[in-house]
Order: C-alpha cells, then structure tokens, then sequence
C-alpha cells in the first residue's frame, strides 16, 4: 500500500467517471467534501420540492382524502418495493416502517418465535461483539424477556462459534466500526448448516454494495434508510422476511397497519399475508415521500451500470484514500483498520489511532472535510476516524483532498488545539 | 334536544368567540367544512416553511453537524416538553417516538413487568370492547407473548370488572367510535383501589380536551401527534411515565436513543434515566419538526384561556351540532351515539344510521364537508358517522352548515347515488 497519485491523476479519473453526472442529483454544500454518508446521506435535488408538495398540496389541500388518492396508504409497499430492487429481494418483499431498532426487534421476535417451535433446545443469539450499539441492545432485551442468551464474538470466531445452540446468527453486514464486510452467503450457508437463522443489519449495506438478500441465503433484514438510502435525518427504516417465513408469526408489534383489514376496525387481530404483517402504526407520510426521493436517486445508477457500477466506484474511492493516507501519513500512528482486500471491505475507511482521534476528525471538519468519530474501549476496540464513501456523489478528487487535509492536520498537529478536543452531544 | 339555531345566531357566535383569530393559524381549503381533525388535524401556516428550512438548510447544508448545532438530538424531549403542559405531566416526563402502537407496546410492556415483579397473580389486561382495535391487536400480542389474557367490557361495565385479576386497565380515555370520554380520576382511583395500573391512550384528547395526568392517577400514558395536535399525517407519537414507574424497568425495545450515553457506543445496554429510556432508535427529524409546529398552534391559545377555553369552544360546537342535527333531521333514522352530557362527551359527535352511513359521509364529502366513516360489526357496534370539532380552527357557522347540508343529503336521499357507494381502501 504505498502506491501514491498526483492530484491530476485523481482528477483524471473523475473526468472518466461514467457515474460522475450522478452527483447532479444532489445539493452538497460548495467546497464541503463530504465523507459521511454512512452516518447520514446529503440532501438529494429532489425532496425539498417533494416534501413541499406533500405538505402543502397533499396534506394542506387533499387532507384526509390523501390516504386515497395522493397513495399515501401504500407508501410503506411502494417505497419497499424500489428498495428491495436493491437488495435482490422480490417485489411484496419488503416494507418500510419504523426504525432499525424496531424493525430488528420484530424480526428478532419472529426468529427466536420460529426457534421455539422448531428446535426449542436453542437458546442462543449470536453476534459480533463490535455489531452497533442498537443492534445488542435491543437483543439484550429481547434475549432478557423471553429466556436466551445474547453471545458475542470477533468476526473471525463466528463460524466456529455455530453450534446446536444457537437459534440466530444476527449480523450487521458491514461493521460501523470497522467497515469488513461479512460474506452473507458463507455465513447464512454456516448458520443454517448448524441449524440456525440468520437476521441480516443491512444499514452500511443498502445502497452502498451490491446485497442479493434471497440468492445469498438471509432468513431476516433490516436497513435504514437515511444512511446511503439519502432518506434524511432519521428517515423509516425498512424490513425483510424471506417469504417462506413471513407468514409463520404474528410479529409482537401487531399494530393496526400490520392487519389484514386495517379499516374493517375489528376487534381481532389477524395478521396481513406476507411482510405487510411487519408494519405496525400509521405511516410517517412526510418522512417516507423524502426517502422515496433518496432510493430514486439510488436507482438512477440502473442505467449507468447500477450497483454492479456504484460498487466499482466504491471500491476505487475508498482504495484510493486508504493508499493516500497510508502512504503520505506515515510516522503519524495511523492504523488502517478498514480490510485493504476490496472482498471483504464496505463503503468506508476507518484508521485508528491511539490519541486524538476525536480531535483529528474536528480538524477536518473545520477544513470542509466531514468524516466522524466513533468510541473504542481501549485496546481491543480503539478509538476510529470514519470516512464513508458514498459512490453516487463522491469524487476522486475528494477522496484525494480528504487524504492530503488529513495529512496536513497531523503534520501540523493542528488536532492539538484546545478547541478541537472540546466535545459534542454527537459525535 | 330541539333546540334550534339560526344561521345568523351561529355567525353572531362565531363574531364574538374570543377564540376565533385561532383559526389563522392554519392553511385551510377555500369553502372547506373539515371536521375530520381527529383523524388528520389540518395544515398549521408555520408547517411549510419550517419544514422547508430543515430539508434546505439543516439537513442540506448543516449535515450530520445539525445533531448538534441544529438541536436534532434533543427534539424528542423538547417537542415532549411541549406536549406535557397539555396533558398536566411536568418538563422532563413525556418524550415523542415512534408511532402510538409502538410506544403502546413500550408501556404495556413495562406495566405488565411492574405488575410480574409486584403482583404475580395478576394476569388480566382489561380494555373496553370498542377501544381502538390498534390498542386491542398489540395488547393481545402482548398478552398471547407473556401469558396475559385480554379481557374486553363495555364501558359502563369496567369498574365493576376491576378485580383482584386485573394487571392493567388499558383504556382510550375519549372513546374513537362513540365520542365518550371516561372519567380519568375515577377509573384511575378504582383500578389503584382494586390493586391495578392504567394505561391511557390520548389520541382523541391531546389538543381537545384538559388532560391532567398526574392529578388524575395515570400511571402510563401515550397519544397521537397528527389529530388535534395538527402535526401531520403519521406524525410522531408521544409516552409519558409518571416518574415513579419510569424508572423502573427497561422497556423491550432497548434502542441506542434511550441508552444513558449513546455516543459511547458501549457493548451492553444501560437505560437512560426516566422517560428518556423510552425512546428507542434514531428520532424522525422531518416529521418531529412538523409536529412541533402543530404542537404550538395548540399552545397558542395559553394567552386566551388554554385548554379550558378551548374545551369550552368545543363544547359548544359539538352541542350546536347534535342539537341542529337531531332537531333538523328527525325522521331519517338518525341515532346520537356521542353522549349529550357535556362531562362525558370528547370532541366529537358520532351518529349511527341502520343503513347508509358510508354513502351519507362520501355525499357530505362531495359537498365539502369532511367527516368520516367508522365500520360497527352489527348490531352492538353499528356504522358510525363520525364529525369531530377542532375548536382551534372549527367556526360555530361550519357546525351549523354541517348539519344543513347532512339535513339535505338525507332529505334528498342524494346518499343513494351509486357514485357514494364505491368504497375506498381507507375509510
């Protein structure tokens, strides 16, 4: 990894880029380069029109009656079925709704429900010990409530780690932390050959890397939407159950939405067929019509190559940074924590470094380059600076000016200055 | 009930209502009769242009910094903050998340672990019969998961059903098909007399009615934020925990937003303190800045007398319609189903019709009076014509006309039209 490139050269390839006009879709602030996508996606041309038109045509005007005839009932199916065009998931498949957080907790639940009646031995979910807070959390609690364990390992012990007891494997696809990237359909082939289901956290994947959820082997997944979806700030999440499990349980979260007739107003639950069982309360119109906005702007690829496409440019994005830092910030502690081989690595670099990692990222904020901080807990899992790579409107100029900021701000030890270790409720 | 009005007598009302520049509030259709806010409050002026500025300005050009610099992170509780002064909880008690079926799931969920840890014998969830089925469907989900059994009575029967079974009385406090408001005190002092908890569902009061939770013996509460609180449709919902029980029990749906230090990314889950530990995934940015402006449209009627001047207007709408209609339309088979007595009775008025209740609202629709639809299953729950009265923006004059033109679809059977008989996929 000590191949360089000169500015030019990185320019060069934007001037070739055939997913360059894509960027057009987007309002990016001038001269910020953005590397935080992962975390939250820009603000795509569209939405301010269409959220305007919502709220003031559909909702000022149409009113109730906008449940009908502006579509809003089927939002949830509609949006689902642009995003499981993503996923390779079929059409029907999959539905938005809610957050990540209670998205899993319904999957959970329906997962563990299946373990209890087909192989009630099982008590044990396993997952990774750096997964996303969320993610253990709500299993914490769900595992708490009825009766299993939670387990956690390091990604390279999970195989071995599937054994008679485990009821699912659940995975975040791409590590936040980390950024590795977990071989769904090896996994999902080792989880069920144990005997296990497998619930895939599709939030660094969905738009990002190329996902075939059926093909691959994925019982359950969850994504959000507001990461390289470009939904907004906490944009509906989404859900998946493949179908030959979707109709087995009620989900715990039974809400009017997720029933079979919502507006017969019965007093009994009876489930709706398939994955609209998963939807719970009244849909969150405002905030869906601005994620369908952010997945359309996903789906443009479809003619420049689509996510076969966007995936190549990921990985040259994030390659190209990663030998930039790796090569012109040598001496100055970093660690590439992100895998350097492009199979096993998402959308985003991460380097550790053993201080100042908060500082650092501030730095680079204050130069127009937003990349985030994530905690470690000391050694085993060291504090990071996170650049995400978002394909769609991300240059290689970018990539390259982020790893010369990057440069200068350790050269310089301008991270050392009082104002940049001051920290935010957010990081 | 023959009281009659004249047309000019309800102008005159509406000339002298000290509550009447209220209604510039809002963007309402030209010639619009919208009595339907209790199922979609109408469009607050502000709503557009705020929600704009956080498309174009916090989420386009603040990014992933508007967290922190725009205040993102604490919407949930500052949007919450509001709501409390509406239903007598203090700052610090309530919180908006999700939708009202999730945060249902949450406090039912931390109910019945109150009543596991202090009242095992305990193993009834009593609800009314015609509670909002969303309220009924995930109660029996809960209930089937834990082991509860839910038992349903008709309004009139629940004190007597209170027993020595009971875990959780569960009730809509104003009724969604027949207007009825309970008694919060007194069904609250009998269920804590009988050893229970209660759990109040506020969506037919928050922004109708006074609310007084504390006072009023509520041990958990919820509600809707796109009814009379006009935060548009699939708006956030809010919870609330009276500060004893807040404390004491994860709620199931542990996401990292109701973790005590979610930027610290740690491994194990340890609840915030208070209501905030009901918060589970990242808060719905777009959709809880709308709600906030429907929230202050509420809150401005402090400077002309409150919720008490508000539920006073409302009286007297709902009381100008019933009386109008059942004087006026006498001999078409009309039934008042909301209650007469101003004590029981929301802000609503529901009739019921042997026949034709849905063609008569599409014919009132088609006339630009909007009320709705509510399916009955027979004979103990007819079909119900339901008109509810927002009296932040409801003029006495569009009370009055309501019930002409409901008079003059009736008188003319123009409700017999093939064109009113179509059924739409939501009522």
């Amino acid at each position: 990894m000590t191949d360089t490139l000169t500015r030019d050269a990185a320019l060069a390839l934007d001037a070739t880029d055939p997913l360059a006009p894509l960027r057009a879709q987007f309002d990016i602030p001038d001269a910020l380069i953005y590397l935080d996508g992962n975390s939250l996606g820009v603000l795509p041309r569209a939405t301010a029109a269409r959220v305007q038109q919502v709220v003031t045509q559909e909702w000022g005007q149409g009113l109730i009656g906008s449940w009908n005839s502006a579509g809003w009932i089927a939002l949830p199916q509609r949006v689902g079925d642009k995003i499981a065009r993503l996923m390779g998931a079929g059409a029907g498949e999959l539905v938005c709704a809610d957050s990540t957080s209670v998205n899993l907790f319904k999957v959970l639940s329906a997962a563990l429900s299946i373990t209890q009646a087909d192989a009630p031995q099982r008590r044990v979910i396993l997952s990774e010990r750096s997964n996303f807070p969320t993610d253990l959390y709500v299993a914490q609690a769900i595992a708490r409530e009825r009766g299993f364990t939670l387990e956690l390992a390091d990604a390279d012990e999970l195989p071995a780690r599937l054994n008679a007891e485990v009821a699912v494997l659940m995975l975040t696809h791409v590590n936040y932390r980390t950024g590795r990237m977990h071989d769904m359909a090896a996994l999902s082939a080792a989880a069920h050959a144990a005997g296990a289901l497998t619930i895939w956290d599709l939030a660094h994947s969905a738009g990002a890397v190329p996902v075939a959820l059926s093909r691959d082997g994925a019982d359950f997944a969850i994504g959000c939407g507001y990461k390289y979806l470009n939904g907004g700030p906490g944009a509906p999440a989404f859900v998946w159950a493949h179908p030959r499990h979707a109709d087995r349980f009620w989900q715990p979260l039974a809400g009017w939405m997720g029933h079979a007739a919502p507006f017969e107003f019965s007093t009994g639950y009876r489930p709706a067929p398939g994955i609209s069982r998963y939807l719970c309360g009244t849909p969150a119109v405002l905030a869906m019509a601005a994620l369908e906005c952010g997945v359309d702007t996903v789906l443009a690829a479809d003619r420049l190559g689509g996510m076969a496409a966007l995936r190549a440019k990921s990985l040259a994005l994030t390659r190209l940074f990663a030998q930039q830092v790796m090569s012109t910030c040598g001496g100055h502690g970093l660690a590439l924590v992100s895998p350097a081989d492009d199979a096993q690595r998402g959308s985003q670099v991460c380097l550790a470094r053993a201080e100042g990692a908060y500082a650092i990222i501030q730095a680079l904020i204050a130069r127009g380059v937003v990349g985030d901080f994530r905690a470690g807990d000391g050694a085993a899992m060291p504090d990071i600076l996170r650049f995400g790579f978002t394909p769609l409107y991300t240059r290689y100029v970018d990539a390259w000016d982020a790893a010369e900021h990057l440069r200068q701000v350790l050269a310089g030890a301008e991270w050392q200055r009082p104002e940049f270790n001051r920290r935010h409720a957010v990081t």
